[in-house]
């Protein structure tokens, strides 16, 4: 089961030019207030709406793939919030978070996709960021093999106490936390309280090779993985076109990326989500590390290939086929 | 400009038990009502919201062409409207209907692609449905070239109204008037009043060969466009894969198609409308029929690439870099 910010992406399609003139820092996330969506949405060309979420992508994922999932994090009950729970839901995944009445509406991440396949999100969290302790559902998280958690919640004092307490729980009934680091941004804010969080809770990490060098301050990918791997029982960590590394114990198994649908990358909103569905449903399913590493790259090997951070194909069709199971 | 229906597509890739287990025609448009909207909806795997409606995809893709223009239809001040407002906006064009404040939610078609990249359309007027003659801009109609009606709205009684006044201001201030048939179903209800309003308003009339065989109650494409040409100054008619045929007086210009970006059709939704969008900008910028029909399909071709109805690069680019000026 997996606890993030609910948020659905309007994607658009923008000239290099259009991240700079607007002081985005590109491939990154920036969290946005009202009057900075109002104006990034009014210079942003056509649309496109597609349910989001980091750990909700993963999860989504994990369910494409064919494991039991579940899913934490909250929506206003408007249009858009509709929306979310309609796409979740029929992506196979229980959600049952009670949608805000009142307050902010369902969050948005506004996310430019340049025509180099990079994106860059523009985070308004509306009633994401409402997420408390309360809304932990201690039976989902005690029925679940792993409790995934997203960094981007870190910036939210009222979700790390949810984060802490869902961690808490899966300990208590004997099962794993894993945590995504999410960006460097977010991993520079909140670099203390992650150290100590992976060091205490969490069993499983996935970061990039950016997020975990940033983690530790070092600059260079060896020097941050030596560090990580006594830290958790298994670190994944994505290397973009150089496929993944997983470290766990003494070893170290290095998996290179998968064939993209098609042939070629459209957007890379999603790959370091569905490179982590991979990865859990493969532990799940108590598959060895390196098919967990492919399991990884091929759902992020599909999620790049069209626009939208959800799978678009049955993935578990698709392991099959590529004979990965 | 256009007048048409407002409606928020909502995409999701359905196998082909999905449409017949549903009831539906396939490649034809139902209306339908609250209740079997959210029937539909809940049985439908995630979706993709994108920016729909026939004439407002057409206006569209004339901004993109590089040509002025218009549109009026209406949406409800909700988060959809929201979103289709800035959309229509973002794409170039002038949209200035009054959302509505109360009453019915911003309308929406639930749209089933089938992995034949077929569309079956579903559609839930909601706001759209309260379109009058009040709502027609007399100065916007009266400074376009061509005022574009589209054959989907003539389901409602008021919005026949309108179309019947645009249609009269247009021709007042010496400008012409377009009408797409749409839909065979739709062509069935309405022959009469359709036979009617073609030869005595319609000076451009876009149809597909089905629904131009249907208007006439023949069985032959030929029979068909015999009688279709003494009916108005133009009629263009696709006939899918076959490219399109432009009869005007004595003249009958046959368009292959064009070459569909990256080689695969993935969402023949908008193909009818794109078709309109190229020939309508080149009847605008004064070009010879045929390069009309060859806009038409250029235009057509670019959106069945893709999901969603409304362009996803410059028009005006990909018509310079194919040579069709």
């Amino acid at each position: 089961m997996a606890i993030g910010n609910a948020l659905v992406d309007v994607l658009s399609t923008e000239a290099e030019e259009f991240v700079t003139a607007h002081g985005m820092v590109k491939g990154s996330m920036d969290l946005i207030d009202t009057a900075r969506a109002e104006t990034l949405y009014s210079a942003m060309g056509p649309g496109v709406e597609i349910s989001g979420g980091s750990a909700a992508n993963t999860i989504a994922g994990v369910a494409s793939l064919g494991s039991t999932s579940a899913y934490i994090g909250r929506v206003s009950q408007d249009q858009l919030g509709t929306v979310y729970t309609h796409d979740l839901r029929a992506a196979g995944v229980r959600f049952e978070t009670a949608p805000a009445t009142d307050g902010l509406p369902t969050g948005r991440c506004l996310i430019i996709v340049t025509p180099d396949a990079e994106r860059t999100l523009n985070t308004y969290l509306g009633a994401s960021s409402e997420l408390t302790a309360d809304d932990v559902d201690g039976e989902l998280v005690r029925g679940a093999a792993y409790t995934y958690l997203e960094g981007y919640l870190w910036d939210s004092p009222a979700a790390q106490e949810a984060y802490k307490l869902a961690a808490e729980i899966a300990h208590g009934a004997g099962k794993k936390v894993a945590l995504t680091l999410s960006d460097g941004f977010v991993v520079d804010r909140h670099r203390d309280t992650f150290l100590e969080l992976i060091e205490g809770s969490v069993d499983v990490l996935f970061a990039n090779d950016v997020e975990i060098q940033m983690l530790y301050e070092v600059d260079d990918f060896d020097t941050a993985i030596a560090r990580v791997r006594n830290h958790c029982e298994l670190a994944a960590v994505t290397r973009g076109p150089d496929g993944s590394v997983l470290l766990s114990g003494d070893d170290v198994i290095t998996v290179p990326v998968e064939p993209i649908p098609g042939g070629t990358v459209v957007d890379t909103t999603g790959a370091g989500d569905l490179y982590a569905a991979g990865v859990l449903h493969g532990l799940v399913q108590g598959r060895d590390l390196r098919t967990c590493g492919r399991l990884g790259g091929l759902a992020a090997a599909e999620v790049i290939s069209h626009l939208g951070a959800r799978p678009q194909v049955s993935l578990a069709e698709s392991a099959a086929t590529a004979g990965i199971a």
